[in-house]
């Protein structure tokens, strides 16, 4: 069974499709209503943000596109300093896509969804003729509450402030070119893909965070330099202090990429007062995503907007921001 | 100039693309802080909707995917009887996309949704390969507050209730169609895209309303045999009193089609009071999208879930929910 043309087309193939499959897979009440909007009561800041995700290949070794829509959107509202909600899932589907796989995607939103104690409360379906999308696109908006008092803003960094990170990076892209060429790295290397917003809310409370960044398209060197752009300061991070999975740092080798460079989808950059450093790394460790915590460097003066590298071997190289599209489709 | 893989993957290319083409057109301050979520305060009851928009072809008369994009999302929080504020937007464009056309499309995003009054606040871009999408999907998805004070449900339906629409149906399909396949129906057809926010507001107000309903996908027959099974109820249209260009009647007799059948995009159904039908018609009526309303028909105590039409030589004959994909990709 696969997915057909007429099950965009808002007649009973849809409805069937829906009762069928999603209601059943997401049992959200407010979902299952299938009114035309999701309502409920909200009072406070509220944070709210989109995400579209076109990965390729749909399934990877630690997630699949369904898990990646979740967290990814999570993310955006955890970094922001808000506690997630509520979710929409919009699909575009490619006539063809075998059923088995949308239901297998489906679950993967649902399960995640629910670990995070977020709820999905409303969606929508199209599909396209085959040869006109790629198996299945998923967009995910996401609404939160804040629970940071002070917003997530480039402008509060300030010299001195440390740089923590929550464990190794480029695993998530790596992970993706590793299924997508079916290259062989001596051994399975697992996408990071997680939901950060348990690591956020307990980070903003032991207090002393300044700025949360996921670090995920174009990896630490375009989320850092970003920020350093934004902020008119300069960044220095330290080689060595850098976590990196040995099969990792193999992999980004032996394809002649850089691990900065390398999307993430469970990092999380943490920028810190200098005397709370220490502590929110201690909390972070005791974190079940904070197992490979470290303090990789720290905000300065300047140059200003750039970011800085000082190497395992002792010198200063600048890190750019990536200019091409090493890894397409990353998410 | 055309959209480039790399204005996906995160880094420079993309910054140049949302700095240069995106916030320029928007020029929107919450958009333009480039965060991972926008931020703002809300109280209330609030609606949350999301529609994804893969439209083919991506211009046609009266509108255009960026236009359907957000009035179709604004209908869906109309029609929850919320106000709208605020839209995200998601773009999954395909390598290839002349440039010109996606700051066509922005810029049609934009004055769509400055005219309703609401704020476009947060986004994300992603890029396929050509080959692999059709141009540019678009997501949207919006947040508005409940202005209504009794919930949209089929429930609120009781036998005795009349059913107004604004306008006449069918027009969006078929604009759609006959701009596909480069059909001649002598004279353009435009489709019948529109915000339909207004007209919900100014309606609530009169009192008397008991459910609106946009008719889209599947058209009228598709939404009133919904209504009618999720109520219980049965349906009866006039024929006669349901409006209809003699130019859309005569292309949908042409290409053997319902207009029953026939997405509309600036169609709304209301349910009302029967004693309050006729004020409701004329507040109708009086509005820029009201000029072609008319009562259609009345919800009755049976055969229940079922939709039936009076003919216009009077016979009554079973209205079934669209079985088959007669119009692929209106939306």
């Amino acid at each position: 069974m696969t997915v057909r043309l007429e099950m965009g087309a808002g007649g009973q193939p849809m409805q069937d499709l829906l009762e069928q499959s999603i209601f059943k897979i997401f049992d959200s009440p407010l979902l299952a209503q299938g009114h035309d909007a999701a309502q409920f009561d909200l009072t406070g800041k509220v944070a709210f943000t989109t995400d579209s995700f076109v990965v390729k290949p749909l399934f990877f070794p630690g997630g699949d596109i369904g898990k990646l829509a979740v967290c990814g959107t999570l993310n955006d509202l955890a970094v922001s300093g808000a506690k997630p909600l509520y979710l929409s899932l919009a699909l575009i589907l490619e006539e063809g896509l075998p059923l088995e796989d949308l239901n297998r995607i489906l679950t993967s939103v649902a399960t995640t969804a629910r670990a995070a104690g977020v709820q999905v409360v409303t969606g929508d379906t199209k599909v396209v003729e085959q040869g006109k999308g790629d198996g299945i696109f998923i967009n995910t908006a996401g609404i939160g509450l804040q629970i940071s008092l002070t917003q997530m803003l480039p402008t509060n960094l300030k010299a001195g402030q440390k740089i923590l990170i929550n464990g190794g990076i480029a695993e998530h892209g790596l992970a993706i070119l590793a299924a997508r060429e079916n290259l062989d790295l001596g051994g399975e290397i697992l996408s990071d893909c997680a939901d950060l917003s348990g690591l956020t809310e307990t980070l903003l409370q032991a207090g002393g965070v300044t700025l949360f960044k996921d670090p995920t398209r174009g990896g630490l060197a375009a989320t850092l330099n970003e920020l350093a752009q934004a902020s008119g300061l300069g960044i220095n991070l330290v080689e060595k202090s850098i976590p990196l999975d040995p099969r990792v740092e193999a992999g980004c080798g032996l394809l002649g990429i850089d691990p900065l460079q390398v999307a993430n989808e469970g990092k999380l950059l943490v920028f810190a007062e200098a005397d709370h450093a220490e502590s929110l790394l201690e909390v972070m460790s005791r974190h079940p995503l904070g197992q490979g915590a470290a303090i990789i460097g720290e905000v300065t003066g300047g140059p200003s907007g750039k970011v800085h590298l000082t190497t395992r071997i002792g010198t200063s190289r600048v890190i750019d921001p990536p200019l091409g599209d090493q890894l397409p489709r990353i998410c």
